[in-house]
């Protein structure tokens, strides 16, 4: 269990005497979980990952491992440091280079902090001994850091200069098979999106930098989104404006009714073909034993960029809130403030639910806010701005050992007057919906709703 | 379940007409993981972690995680790009950096690609609101690459220029709480070092670059270690030939019993007082309300260096030799070889095994060898050379329905013939040891093999 007393959350405050300086325009999600203590501002443009946020980010990364594993990925690490000779073969270096941050080890030799890992895994991939086409698909992936040297950061995690990627590539006999791994790939990706259960847009994306023939970008729709999307409303096609440029009818169904809306790139998926391949040598045996260029796709997505995008489509200005699948907690329990004269007989309720509700949604779900030196007030304000899917408070109210009444919050906004074993339902139901997301079972926000079935809502 | 014909394990292959140029020193038991295919050089001292060395790491991730946590530590994410400007501030860029990586920014501004993190922790803490007495002591954590610009790389991962860190880094109000915490986190180092259950010598350190005035560091005995330690035969003291300069008798003990011997410097613990937290200006709130500065320690455990030393330790020429709780997979299944007279019957024991086997010590954990135009024979010896704890071989011996014969090898050399049963004892035995490990449950050699009460070694 969790202890809001001990957990490191640096709540930010500006020195009275400071000149503020905005060096970064911050987007409201952004701003609270500065403000709540949930990340710092490193240097320009990097982050710091605090206790509650971090995670977070664990979570996240371990629902995109579980969906890459079950796209057949195996996980790896490759270096950070790639030498840039590797980026001249596949001429990468050759146009604008101003966003790739370049060290030189001791020797002079040059290397890429790299934002991305096409060339190295192509050229480690070209230097084992020749993959028969037996051994193929194959689909390697791993986590980690990427960085970027943006002109401009914005939105706090959204475009940071240093941030966490998921990144898979991806290895065919043909360009036919490569497609099947994309299509399969893709509805890994699908899955994962639902599971976050943040309304998301796929398009049809130009492939750009990374080449190849085919491309697609998920997007949070939000109006701090960098690109411009436009949907049809009749047939729900959906493409970048940097590619379906500005039709009058819908390139699928020809109907009028397009809308443009913002979006923010959360994931990319690219069919490579053997754009590395070929001039880096990356080879496999065919059927008659002759080496052929590996057919490529490559797949990323952005984890830090992910929960900063999703909070910022389903926060408020005030209030957090998560995807119920990345919450840092999923249940606040608020025990009662210290010197009232029902302190005791709450505080017998407040250690069984501490038990009770702890083995329902495991103990490290759990936070206690045990901080009994500050008001219930103050805590449960702190609570929603915080967004814990759900706020058990302790109160003066639940002091009756017969029938205690506690009252529930929801990340929703709802309130419930519940017992003690109303209060464990509401519990299960949650860790049973999370349960069943994480199986990749989905149900719509109103069977939600309908399968509710405890207590009244104040 | 794994399936050996999926796993991408490249073995390493010498081109015929390649002019073999040894740039770097391998330890037997790195040159074993890179002919295995567990691991790749990057460019010169960067490794490439593949998927099978990869499970070790994120195993020895969350072992090492789940010792912080018990120590109270909380775990965070700092970036790796830290100004140097902190780092000038703490006097740290003054002596020899040459081992240190530093890039610059579009605006010319310049980083440090972080060796240790002692300036960015500080540097946070001193940016956030003041934090009370009431609040400390404060343990924070994090999991991540570092990077070290090595004038010579040695033994693979043992001393690679980037690797992989836990770094703890903890505040407290006095030297008198710094020294409880200091106890505590080294309580916690000892019991993992008994987790992994290869024999570490901890030693008295130099606090060197890093300040402070107490110091440990956690060896592992090895010839290619390139520290020298002094060991008492009578007392068991030890320390680093630096700090305990060739005494006639021992420190501790006046004993004249002394050896020398190699350590891998696999940990180091420093209680660092204010040296950090003076010149970055952190300080917490005393209980008169007065700022005070913060009182230091800092924690590293070398994750890739702890699984490649202990690899060093272990092994044997020609045989890989995992700690158990490192180890990829706990069984490796070795299916009969295709188109023998026996294979059908075979097939029906092999199904069953997978099903059983993987249910006890759980399908992750499980390898099957499914290449079956390979020879029993040829899988068998890189199952061997692999290390897994336990092989499996379903062959033709087994392939009698009514009681079928498994020979079982172990990772520590001996074979049984077992019937079903007596397998699945077996495997149940290693899953339980392992499952006492993780509670730090620790039994010795001795009493593991009197438990071992199954089957008759052959
Ligand atoms: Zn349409
Ligand atoms: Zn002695």
């Amino acid at each position: 269990m969790n202890k809001a007393s001990r957990i490191f959350c640096p709540a930010l405050i500006t020195p009275k005497n400071a000149v503020v300086k905005q060096t970064e325009q911050l987007s409201r999600s952004q701003k609270l979980l500065t403000e709540l203590g949930l990340v710092k501002s490193g240097s320009n443009g990097t982050y710091q990952i605090m206790p509650m946020a971090q995670r977070s980010v664990d979570k996240c990364i371990d629902l995109v491992q579980s969906n890459m594993q079950q796209a057949g990925g195996q996980k790896i690490t490759l270096p950070i440091l790639t030498p840039t000779g590797l980026w001249k073969k596949t001429g990468r270096l050759d146009g604008d280079i101003s966003e790739f941050y370049m060290v030189r080890d001791r020797s002079g030799k040059q290397f890429l902090m790299s934002p991305t890992h096409e060339e190295a895994v192509t050229a480690m991939l070209a230097t084992t001994s020749p993959i028969s086409y037996r051994q193929l698909p194959l689909r390697l992936f791993q986590i980690g850091p990427k960085f970027r040297d943006e002109l401009k950061t914005r939105f706090g995690l959204m475009r940071a200069k240093e941030f966490l990627m998921k990144d898979m590539y991806s290895f065919d006999v043909s360009e036919e098979t490569a497609m099947e791994t994309y299509t399969l790939v893709n509805a890994a990706y699908d899955r994962l999106f639902k599971q976050l259960e943040v309304p998301f847009v796929k398009v049809n994306a130009a492939t750009g930098i990374m080449g190849g023939s085919v491309s697609h970008e998920y997007h949070y729709v939000s109006p701090v989104g960098e690109d411009n999307l436009l949907q049809c409303s009749s047939c729900g096609f959906a493409g970048n404006s940097e590619v379906v440029k500005a039709p009058a009818s819908c390139p699928s169904c020809n109907s009028s009714d397009l809308k443009e809306v913002r979006g923010v790139e959360v994931a990319h998926t690219f069919l490579l073909g053997d754009k590395y391949s070929k001039p880096l040598g990356a080879t496999f045996l065919n059927t008659t034993g002759k080496p052929q260029s590996l057919v490529m796709g490559c797949y990323g997505i952005g984890i830090t960029r992910v929960i900063a995008a999703a909070l910022e489509v389903l926060s408020s200005d005030h209030e957090l809130r998560w995807p119920k699948l990345l919450a840092p907690y999923d249940v606040c329990l608020i025990g009662p403030k210290q010197g009232s004269k029902e302190q005791p007989e709450a505080e017998v309720i407040e250690n069984e639910l501490l038990l009770n509700v702890g083995e329902i949604c495991g103990h490290q779900e759990l936070l206690h806010d045990d901080r009994k030196e500050l008001t219930i007030g103050k805590r449960l304000l702190e609570a929603k701005r915080l967004g814990h899917p759900l706020t058990i408070v302790v109160g003066a109210k639940s002091a009756r050992l017969d029938s205690p009444k506690l009252e529930v919050h929801t990340s929703k906004g709802e309130t419930y007057e519940l017992d003690f074993s109303e209060t464990l339902k509401l519990v299960a139901e949650h860790s049973q919906h999370k349960k069943s997301l994480e199986r990749g079972c989905f149900q719509s926000e109103t069977e939600e709703s309908k399968s509710r079935s405890v207590g009244h809502q104040l």
